[in-house]
């Protein structure tokens, strides 16, 4: 009889391979590492979210032991709300990560009042876990845009995997230890039969500066401001918000925090004693804006341009709280994700024109560093680990394909490293690795409702979308000049009752007088526009007829 | 009675202001600095261009002299096929640039068929040409990514102007004379009343590299390349061209052209003496594709990875002539216009999977120099021509806000230098500067049939969208699956009779029938999808009905 094998599945249907989720399996015993989301590109009109196809998990249900976490970033727990709930039967689910991803894994799960399926396990490095009877699991501390990020060691009669989570190797990290170099080379001493690692940066050479170099960027930049100071960068930049603000304390500043996701990842951090304000310095926002200007820092979400988050209100007038001024200074300590480049630009226009002064990647570099590390860094991971087998995950075909290469260059045999495919199992003997049959693999689109993103959702199969009801919403608008030029218009489909007729028709009425409401008023971007749409006709449609298809807002602008 | 005023309008109604058009005006002259073209955004969905309304100008008619073309680039001369007619009543129009701006401009004119509209007058640098009878132009050589690229010089009673075009400092150029910085600081100790200055690379301080640091780069990745190699970049780039043709012929390669605009742009080049191969190296396409490998190199369009482009089509394995094979060498010697990200990441890894080694900017910042000038060489103009009063122009708002806060660092005094906006004059004294109401200004959308996209063409006024007659058609496939989810369905705007709505039936269903043939086929990448959608509708309601509605395609990706 053939030993058995150690197999590992890329899971997740779109995009990068293998970074949203990873299941790895030897016998009676399947981990799944990370859980995370991916958010939808712009062709995908009315999805929320994508979050990856469990169907071969939960076949394989009885086997299913735990959940490893690399670290608590969105696109690698984001899904842990929607995954839960399909593997209830097996509840609790051990979930084992750093206290902070599990911190931040819990607030998900709260919002969803789901958190009761889960059992959290926080580890500690160095640790040996037994997992199921044959897997023991070791987390190796590396350094991320984010603290408490792990590399995974999960060791099977078969040999030993590394998934790396996304690293560099930063020297100086400014919370938090150092990627274990140490450990990872008595990894490689002990014999590691496969490493599967971060590849999105390979497309540059160097190592990727410290993430403390910011800091003196931050002081010079806070430290001239005459005004306000407004920061944003991605909520769960930790590292990045407590730079900020230690740099706004020596200068005199109060903090104040903007916008949801911001808020609860700036608590975790000071519940967790990663943020350590000094006394005094954090205060709520409404307090803080009454200050003099130049005793102002306000932290808020909006880094990517998005038309709903804070800065982007901010910059419209529209904000609540704060309308940004002459003589703000604004800091975008952030680069856009690819896909946000426009509607970045878009808000950087609108600062200026308000009269603030921008600080922008473009303009100040080292404004902002990833956390991931380049072609260099990711080869010293190999160095140091030495596997038998090498595959790239966690980047789309380009870095795959350039990481092979380096990876071959580097004096890994060409037949010893692949490109992984979705939901296409690479399975390992102590000798060799092959790809086996796909499993059931895919997308599912989450469509949640506005308010309550986790309580009003509907998961939708890609490959079941033909027998989904759905609304077209078509309007054609001027923004500049707040006209409705055309539309709104909705098509059903799957509504074919004379009943469903007149709701379509009722729901479009009600679409037009909101429209025809709100443009008069101004101000509108695109972004929300689209998003109130897709709003307005799904809350309609549900309150009227429980009915829940799925909304394609199509807005023309011209 | 106020002495008459020099006035400048930056035209065109959407981003970045005066690059596609400007009107100088002094008493009974106008003269038009250059006629461009826009590519519309994504949410302008079935827009081919979008070109400046020149309202204002045919109110003036009887006072407009001449067309002033700075270069030969789409976004500076291709809405003269457009805008020429509009101006018939007074034609031949007289057109002014150097011969290679001209030519690009005839082969544009001579496509739409009314080149005979148009008084070619090809100019000599140095030389004083007076227009009408106030105005003297003279045309200043400067460095750009096209030859024969030119500042403009419009000199009234009132003062001097000087609008810089596109340019660079280039110590280097491959073709073609260096920025004539001599002759700049010449009419500076002449004096000049006001620069309108190019800005859109504002945001990198350093000078941009010369063009000839590509040609090292191509040497060696050409020189180093076993198999064929195919190379594209953007038509108009004659210098790229020239560079790659010269390196291609030292490694003994012959060279083809593919895709119509550049096919078009290099015999244009090769007929004015800019780019002069050695004999024999020029081949048809299908004689140099039977030659061994290492003896050929294919000159292609598609940098900006657009769908129906030749490059995106090799990747795909669709392009009749050519497709890529494990062991060619695909460079890409562009960088992503902004906007275009997407699109070229997906061409990269469409040809990383075809087995392609890839050379594009990302891996190697050197194939790929930009051809406007950072922020010490717009300094140096400053410097260089010493202005009364300073206006950035073509760039974002970001970049005319950047622009202006390095003037008043240069010296230009803060009332003296202001941020333009589109249909807003700039008016000048000879002491003072001030904006005045804006004149009739905006956007005119082209929306063209495919085959013939200037004669099948209509001209849409962007205020006058709400009476015209309008098509959505929504489409929701999977292109992965080739399947057709929903739709599509036809909407129309404007179509309330009877015989229009069985118009509107039909025309669903060959679209209908159209896309059930495509997607069982296979191959199809969504913007192609978009394309076909489009025409296929337009097409039939025009054969059918001889209307010309906008037919607005959306299609949604699953």
């Amino acid at each position: 009889m053939a030993r058995p094998r150690m197999r590992a599945i890329p899971l997740g249907g779109i995009g990068e391979v293998g970074k949203n989720m990873m299941v790895v399996e030897y016998r009676g015993d399947m981990v799944m590492i990370d859980s995370g989301t991916k958010f939808p590109e712009e062709e995908m009109r009315g999805i929320d979210l994508i979050i990856p196809d469990i169907t071969y998990v939960i076949e394989n249900i009885q086997r299913f032991r735990a959940i490893l976490i690399t670290h608590g970033h969105e696109d690698h727990i984001g899904s842990l709300p929607y995954v839960l709930p399909q593997l209830e039967r097996i509840a609790p689910i051990p979930i084992y990560g750093s206290p902070l991803a599990l911190a931040f894994a819990r607030s998900r799960l709260d919002e969803a009042r789901n958190a009761h399926l889960a059992d959290f396990m926080p580890i500690e490095p160095g640790i040996t876990y037994n997992i199921g009877q044959h897997m023991e699991v070791e987390f190796i501390p590396v350094t991320h845009s984010i603290p408490g990020s792990m590399a995974v060691a999960v060791k099977t009669p078969v040999g030993r995997m590394i998934h790396t989570g996304d690293f560099k190797f930063d020297p100086t990290p400014p919370l938090g230890p150092r990627t274990d170099e140490e450990r990872l080379k008595e990894l490689g001493d002990e014999g590691v039969l496969a490493l599967f690692s971060d590849t999105v940066r390979i497309e540059r050479k160097e190592a990727t500066p410290s993430e403390s170099t910011v800091s003196a960027t931050l002081d010079r930049i806070i430290g001239g401001a005459q005004g306000r100071v407004i920061l944003t960068s991605f909520a769960s930049n930790i590292l990045r918000l407590e730079q900020a603000i230690q740099v706004g304390a020596r200068h005199g500043r109060k903090v104040g925090v903007v916008g949801r996701s911001m808020e609860q990842s700036v608590k975790v951090a000071i519940d967790l004693g990663y943020i350590q304000p000094p006394p005094g310095v954090m205060l709520p926002t409404d307090e803080v804006i009454k200050l003099p200007k130049d005793q102002i820092l306000i932290l808020t979400t909006g880094s990517q341009g998005e038309a709903s988050a804070a800065l982007a209100r901010m910059a419209s007038g529209d904000h609540p709280l704060l309308r940004i001024q002459e003589g703000d200074t604004v800091i975008l300590s952030a680069t856009p994700v690819p896909g946000n480049e426009e509607t970045v630009a878009q808000t950087i226009d609108n600062l200026f024109k308000r009269g603030a002064n921008v600080c922008y990647s473009a303009i100040e570099p080292s404004i902002h560093v990833s956390g991931h590390g380049g072609a260099d860094e990711l080869k010293q991971m190999i160095e140091l680990v030495r596997p038998t087998f090498c595959i790239p995950i966690h980047g789309e075909h380009r870095h795959l394909h350039l990481y092979r290469q380096m990876a071959i260059d580097a004096g890994i045999p060409p037949e010893n490293t692949l490109i992984p495919e979705s939901g296409v199992p690479v399975s390992f003997s102590r000798s060799d690795m092959r790809k086996e049959p796909a499993v059931a693999y895919g997308a599912v689109l989450v469509d949640g409702l506005g308010t309550d993103r986790y309580r009003n959702v509907v998961l939708r199969h890609r490959d079941q979308l033909a027998n989904t009801q759905v609304v077209i919403a078509t309007v054609i608008v001027d923004l500049e000049r707040g006209v409705l030029i055309a539309g709104p218009e909705l098509t059903g489909k799957g509504f074919d009752d004379e009943d469903s007729r007149d709701l379509i028709e009722a729901a479009e009425r009600e679409l037009k007088n909101y429209l025809e409401r709100q443009l008069r008023k101004g101000g509108m971007s695109y972004g929300y526009l689209v998003s109130r749409v897709k709003d307005v006709v799904a809350r309609y449609i549900f309150q009227k007829a429980k009915l829940r298809p799925m909304i394609l807002p199509v807005v023309t602008e011209l």
